[in-house]
């Protein structure tokens, strides 16, 4: 991928915080909002959700999850024209005072320092969303299918 | 539905012009934006897409779908906060000359009249997705389901 296109995928998932989550709802697909973090290594999402959320029960019953993250919608833009990225993998729960659960839990709250007093509640559980693949739209008939292993390399930069 | 509450759902679908939409692939969901419009009588969405899409070839073989809207982040309000709603519903394909295809491309192109000469060319189609259950989230604690009669009247208003 060339810089430029990588530079305007950084941008869109460093400046966008939130998601919209496609799940399995009675084998048929039911999308809604998540806050979400990234990994360090840009290996998985995080997220933090309730589990009386339709999306939480959905995710424990398959993992089967696609995420996408879209720029917002702007005056005189034509929408064909917004970078979006369309994730597909797997959601995983993590248990509660397993490193993975720390680290996660760790970039979640950088990225959401107010969602701290929610880490309390018994209700709410960290996943992991890990990219099968991704599908990557900068713009008009600029469209691109990265492994998870060049998204990664493409968000974290200069390596 | 209060009046209030209407009037926001109200405002988010007619000042928000994409959707997140979830289609089913190899099973699992798959979520990618759309351009959407409304029925008048705002009994269903309509779409206008590539054959060539991914989204396009998943809702053929399969009509299951879901639509989600959001209001976009803003800085200094907690992404649980926006509102947004979350239709899960059948795709249509549209037949061309048909009185429904009219009637939805007429909506589609009020509302993107610079997507024209798309329609003109072969590899697009135009698809309605009717609601059969709807999900809307005003803000945080303040979700309700409605039925599609219920959604139908809050967007048309005042009646």
């Amino acid at each position: 991928m060339d810089d430029s296109l990588a530079l305007t995928l950084r941008q869109l998932l460093t400046g966008r915080s939130v998601a919209a989550l496609g799940t399995l709802h009675a084998g048929g697909p039911y999308v809604s909002m998540v806050p979400f973090a990234l990994l360090e290594d840009a290996s998985a999402f995080v997220i933090h959700v309730s589990r009386l959320a339709a999306h939480t029960m959905n995710m424990v019953a398959d993992p089967r999850v696609s995420l996408l993250v879209m720029e917002p919608e702007q005056p005189g833009v034509s929408p064909q024209a917004l970078p979006r990225v369309t994730v597909v993998g797997q959601a995983l729960e993590l248990t509660a005072d397993s490193a993975a659960h720390a680290r996660a839990r760790d970039v979640y709250l950088t990225r959401f320092p107010s969602s701290a007093p929610m880490f309390e509640l018994g209700d709410f559980s960290l996943f992991t969303i890990t990219p099968d693949t991704v599908r990557w739209v900068a713009g008009f008939g600029q469209a691109l299918s990265l492994t998870p292993a060049l998204f990664a390399k493409a968000i974290r930069g200069g390596e």
